[in-house]
């Protein structure tokens, strides 16, 4: 399925060799060839709760990464986290240059709703409607009241001494919004759930966020750079809040295996058809890097 | 039409209470109370040419001025054009910080996806698959092949010697692309065109977007910063090449008369339908500022 990712965002971005070329070179550096591309799975799997075709789950899962992608080329700016590694490569701008990570950023933010637009090439697709409201989900969990919010947050919660609420605030804007929308996305491609079921997975779908944003800060606080393949204690070197820095280790990890537990539980009323979604839940939970 | 366009912005830009606040105040900061408002009046201009209903062209043109305005903020950070002065007030990183205007910019590209994305609130407004195609003109015109791959174009022109033929093509990327935007989604808003008509159409679009950016390089050479509300001579100054420094002062003012009389021709087909449309084009060549 990361293959398939892979093969869609390949696709979808603009050959290296059509103009601006420095810009569209940039654009395939960061987006192509890693990351664990846990929106799109998320995405997919949520999708197969809903019986959704994989094919109609391609574009969302794609613009869903696309928004991701550019949100790391903009964070690791000097600006922003001034970091040098990601993905174990060198940055964008370290890579090319500032002016061009900022564009590369830009531009990958507009190709995500851009290819979330595209008419539906047939009738499995969802409707002109229901696509509406899935751009609407999206640029809703990628703006000031979403993801940008989140950093925003992030920025001012440096050197402060923040609560968990408000730790939790902040993690619920900055990765929760997206990876919320991963999830909502891929239902909206299938048979559209009863309303009780849709808040079912809304739940869920909020927990493995922050379960996702737990799990970061324990591996930013244990593995090395290597592992990771971005720099490793980033947070605590950056004076940054985290749920390692807040509870403490053992207590961090406590809370991912109730965040977990609580996911587990949630899907359960869907059986079978949340297969894959559990399997994700404890991949993301058990990953080392 | 205006005051119109600033009270749409006003309405649609999140309050400067909300969280987070000062992400907030910034982004109300770039887009309200400034600026000429030429791509949404385009846009109403546009849409009476094909009877749209004005409030349904409200969100489209406030989606065109906040990917405007998220496109100046950018331009203007340290890394780019790196300006102190913008519509009389300074630039968003000298009032705020650098990482809040990136994240502004940002945050602003998402709004505006979001604000075309609403869904329409009766059926007087564009329907849902329409609505998809303007969603997708957008995206194209703000994204590599359009707005930003023009500035990535810009980029890469200073200290180059450009050809009348490459200084065209980039200003086409540049700005060319957003404004034709502007025309064609206003047009989107009311009763569809016959192909021959939208082509007509499309090609004044194409022209007066080139018209604008002559004036633009014109005024550059000749005004001061205080008229300007904008850092003047800025061009010369970083060596970037314009239609000035190509054809001279009075040669660029030829082309920008011929483009006028070629706008005004290719809409002379409409009639009295293009009242607005004639009148947008001799102020946008007649503009002081």
């Amino acid at each position: 399925m990361q293959q398939r990712s892979e093969e869609t965002l390949e696709r979808l971005l603009p050959a290296a060799d059509i103009a601006p070329q420095r810009l569209h070179q940039a654009m395939r550096y960061v987006a192509l060839g890693g990351g664990k591309r846990i929106r799109p799975l998320l995405c997919h799997a949520a999708g197969a709760l809903c019986q959704a075709d994989p094919a109609a789950l391609d574009r969302s899962a794609a613009a869903l990464e696309l928004i991701h992608v550019y949100s790391l080329v903009h964070d690791d700016l000097p600006c922003m986290d001034d970091d040098v590694l990601r993905r174990g490569k060198p940055t964008c701008h370290v890579e090319f240059d500032e002016a061009t990570a900022l564009l590369v950023g830009d531009a990958l933010q507009s190709l995500a709703f851009q290819v979330l637009a595209e008419q539906p090439p047939n009738a499995d697709t969802p409707a002109a409607a229901r696509q509406l409201e899935m751009l609407h989900l999206l640029a809703q969990a990628a703006g000031s009241r979403g993801m940008a919010g989140g950093q925003a947050i992030d920025l001012a919660a440096v050197d402060q001494q923040l609560s968990l609420a408000e730790l939790e605030f902040m993690h619920i804007h900055k990765t929760g919004a997206l990876i919320r929308a991963a999830v909502l996305l891929g239902a909206a491609c299938g048979q559209p759930l009863a309303s009780a079921d849709q808040q079912r997975l809304d739940h869920y779908a909020k927990r493995v966020g922050l379960l996702f944003q737990i799990v970061d800060d324990i591996l930013d606080s244990e593995a090395d750079t290597a592992t990771l393949g971005k720099t490793a204690g980033k947070d605590a070197a950056n004076n940054k809040p985290t749920y390692v820095s807040l509870l403490g280790l053992s207590q961090a990890r406590e809370k991912a295996a109730e965040l977990r537990a609580e996911a587990h539980t949630t899907l359960s009323h869907f059986g079978d058809r949340a297969r894959r979604l559990n399997e994700l839940t404890d991949y993301i939970c058990n990953r080392h890097f």
